[in-house]
């Protein structure tokens, strides 16, 4: 029998992924949660409704069987609706950034309010699976990472462990992303006619996702320089990373040992790079590496809607429900 | 000595287009007036402040010494502030459609509010140079036309003219436009992520434009289908436009002998059409003509923002203070 | 056990959705077959080879225990290589053009060359499952719908048959399509910034894909004016076509009832119309119709990759092989 | 009475804009010189037949009355025409990257052949004016700047002449362009449906505008990591540049004190950067920063069309013929 998993904010781009991802998924399947309306439904073919709609509340979600509850939500309703359905004995996966900051003074440096609970932050666990696997099996709330993050954590996490890179020169992240990484909500920034033949930066060295790499990396903030940049595409990132080493190290092969065994990091041959095209509509991660000598460039590339939120978010449900991990996923 | 030539709603995208053109024009110089504050002031270099900003108020445009006001506004906004500007003695080209429908009643049919007042209706001069001219000249209110009904006048007028068409099979107007179009207000309709990699048809059948080109044609409602859709493209209208005929004849020689001396249409040889990057950019509304026998396709293009829009309104201008009609425009 | 289905053509648009389809079907596994070289294979993660690669050969295939053949070639090719496959027993759905045409003078005056074998011709057995399930099923050589003429005939078919059009007034097909729907190979009428801001129309009133409308449809050459057009998107075909009745008649009843039972046949309440966006990576052909008295637009969509080719083919497969049409395919 | 200028390789994107530019040159006037039939042109509208046509020798330069050449040309074509104009008495300026490198063991490296004639080598004068405007004034051989080393140089060069960057920790330039930088001629790389929806990078650290930033700029190749990348867009560079400081320094204001009379440089406030849509179109280069501390952020940003090339071009012909710099570029 399948297992009932509830979308909060399902209009939303990465709430329709997950619509398509649990809709493909072996023992779960989506049910739809109203928070708030808006006008934002498309024109639906006759006899297609989709996925049932219930309240997202937790006696709606209880009385229907729901039990995990992904919030596609911002962070203010996160804080909001997380400790109601776990208190109603649901799991919830949180694709926000609520609860990615494991200290208070960090989060209210970057989110500013509302205030977040201190109990409940206590109990998020960062659900990057690459790095928190353990953690995760058997979690009943996890926080799903942030789009930028993920990449980069991913690429640079390693390197950091390894002890090859150049600390005090800097490390840099020219991250890209497609629109969607916006959301849905209409506004100037993400204006067709802003966005379409233009490639604009933004938050350049004050991202709110660089303490989220810090944090699961363990660099420092001077040593980690970090620009965003809005690419005229519909979806995917492409992060950029330049580092400097302090010994003949090869990355390559630091990134095949770290990640052999992990079923959604792809590597690309010395001197190959993925773009775009390679990742997007996938739940991979692909890293690819140019190297001269003690510089190396390293292109990591996903799609922000998958491996950036609803494809991780998914991934954890497998790992908090014991199922594969690759499920619904490959 | 410029005349001075104030802009209400230059932030939209018709309202930045008539800044470029009369920036470099030969007689007129723009001057900025703010209506309602936006957030949508992009940042600016250092000491490139472009022109002079004054408040939206005859007042204001009469102390700044303005000769002429273009209204790049909503029809409600246009309704609200020609009649003061006219009644201040200063000339005013309004791009809404408030005042382009003749009748009171079919235009309480498509815009239904607020009424329109019928004195100032009376006043307007429809501004299609290619067909008024003469009325245009020494005007001192012009409406604008629509960006789609001039290419479709400037398509079928000519030929309805010349009695070919057969009427009662009926014309088919296929219209394409850029988002811009659509205006600068964020929308979902014209979010990056909808319009990306999507094409989609609205207003089937029943757009407002449809009365516009009526008037101005001598069609009839049952006899002209159109359909507006949306191009993912920043600019630009191309209509394909079907008819069949009611006798031999032979389309590209009846426009050559109607626009054998206008400055803005071009034509092309028998079967070759003009696309987009023809006339983006450009005052032109480009004609092209495939025919087999009785039965035959026009393509029309044109830039929605210069001849459907910011250019139509400079060449009004040209026309009411009796400059050289291309002034500014080639 | 799976039953493994050659590709030639793999490196082209449809050849790459054949390998996603087929990847994902429960009977039916890929295999590759180079025919060409080609310098477009793209990086490829470190042990994500992909399919197996043989040789396009009856031979190589016979001895792989290939059963099925997908050739995603030019018609010349097509020529070549279908009656080799079908001699050595081995079942072909060809995706060009070579063999829809059933009259070889039709077939050369818009192909020309080189000669369509006669006896192939017969054999062959024309691919669109809603009008022709009975002859596909049990072929060993299905000849694939072209993009275009699928969606049109998908439109068209019921209504002439329901005989409620109006068929000396015309039917207007205006046509457009993504960009993948000319293939991989570079021209400069794919070249990215020949595409991207513009719109053009192409091959108006002689596209060869009208025969093979008008074959399917029933309709004559005088009565159905057809236009492709170029939209600036990968993929995707939408299709706004005008008709007049001679009768009053429900054209939304009527696909109601021709395509009741169809499984990737989606129709919409009247008034609403599909885009692109709904149809994209799916096998669903959508019909949406705006009726005003006697004049009705109908808005056909499709995926020109999927339901115009390669998911079209699967669909045959399906029926060819004996299995439940839609799998793989939803 | 306008100098007549030659363009050969007029055909290309950088040739369509000298024609663009040219032709609203007060002192100076386009003519086209064939050099090879290509298959490029575009249909043409009735009487506009634009400039006239000619053969790209000397011998037809020499009869119109040509007075300078430019070459829109691949490096080995340059190599093959300069000196035939130059022995004409014909000023040249060429935009490949022929003659931009001052060490023919350099150009070796990077161009590999045909052999760079050395006494050609030595006349040719860099045409980037903020640097070398005393020796373009009067030259008759210019070599115009690569796209990507222009942003590159007027970002860097007066901050290595301040002395401020740390160069032991390096220089990131992160660069992206639109695709007309890689040309008109189609190839799969440029193909609308591999670009669309993606970017990607490429060149990865051994791009051949490094040595031309290095001979420029005064740094050295360990000292300067560079990436290029393709943005899904027609035109525009953008490149982020990060650095680090070896001393408390403002970086704006070391720009605002080195390019106070630059007609085309424009600075932004401290924590503003431009976007592609700021400069498109233009002459400018746009320059802004972001500074924590000692690292910073620099965005510049140039159509890599016009400043990138044949704007450029035409800046360094005013110089060359002693007219006004900004003569048909404001």
């Amino acid at each position: 029998m399948s297992t009932l998993t509830g979308i909060v904010g399902f209009r939303g781009y990465s709430g329709a992924e997950l619509i398509r991802l649990l809709s493909g998924h072996p023992h779960a399947s989506p049910i739809l949660m109203e928070h708030r309306a808006d006008a934002g439904d498309r024109p639906v073919p006759v006899g297609h409704t989709g996925p049932r709609r219930i309240a997202s509340t937790p006696a709606a979600a209880r009385e229907a069987g729901v039990e995990c509850v992904f919030l596609a939500t911002p962070h203010e309703v996160s804080i909001e609706l997380a400790p109601e359905f776990l208190a109603a004995g649901i799991r919830v996966i949180d694709l926000s950034g609520a609860f990615r900051l494991r200290t208070p003074d960090i989060y209210n440096r970057w989110y500013k309010e509302p205030a977040i609970p201190a109990d409940l932050l206590a109990e998020a666990v960062y659900g990057l699976p690459e790095f928190y696997r353990a953690e995760i099996r058997g979690a009943r709330f996890v926080s799903n990472p942030g789009c930028y993050p993920t990449a980069a954590n991913l690429a640079l996490r390693p390197l950091v462990e390894a002890g090859v890179l150049d600390l005090e020169a800097g490390i840099v992240c020219d991250a890209k992303s497609g629109v969607s990484g916006a959301g849905r909500k209409p506004s100037l920034k993400t204006h067709f006619c802003e966005v379409t033949g233009n490639f604009s930066a933004y938050s350049i060295l004050q991202h709110r996702h660089v303490p989220e790499v810090l944090q699961n990396s363990g660099l420092e903030e001077s040593q980690f320089s970090f620009t965003a940049q809005l690419i005229p595409v519909h979806r995917g990132i492409l992060e950029t990373i330049y580092v400097r080493l302090n010994q003949d190290a090869d990355l390559c092969a630091i990134y095949a040992d770290a990640y052999a065994d992990e079923p959604f990091i792809r590597r690309y041959a010395p001197g190959q790079v993925p773009d775009l095209q390679a990742v997007n509509g996938t739940n991979f991660c692909d890293l690819g590496v140019v190297q001269n000598q003690r510089r190396a460039v390293i292109v990591a590339a996903e799609d922000n809607l998958v491996k950036g939120a609803a494809g991780q978010a998914v991934q954890n449900m497998n790992l908090m429900f014991g199922w594969p991990e690759t499920d619904g996923l490959l």
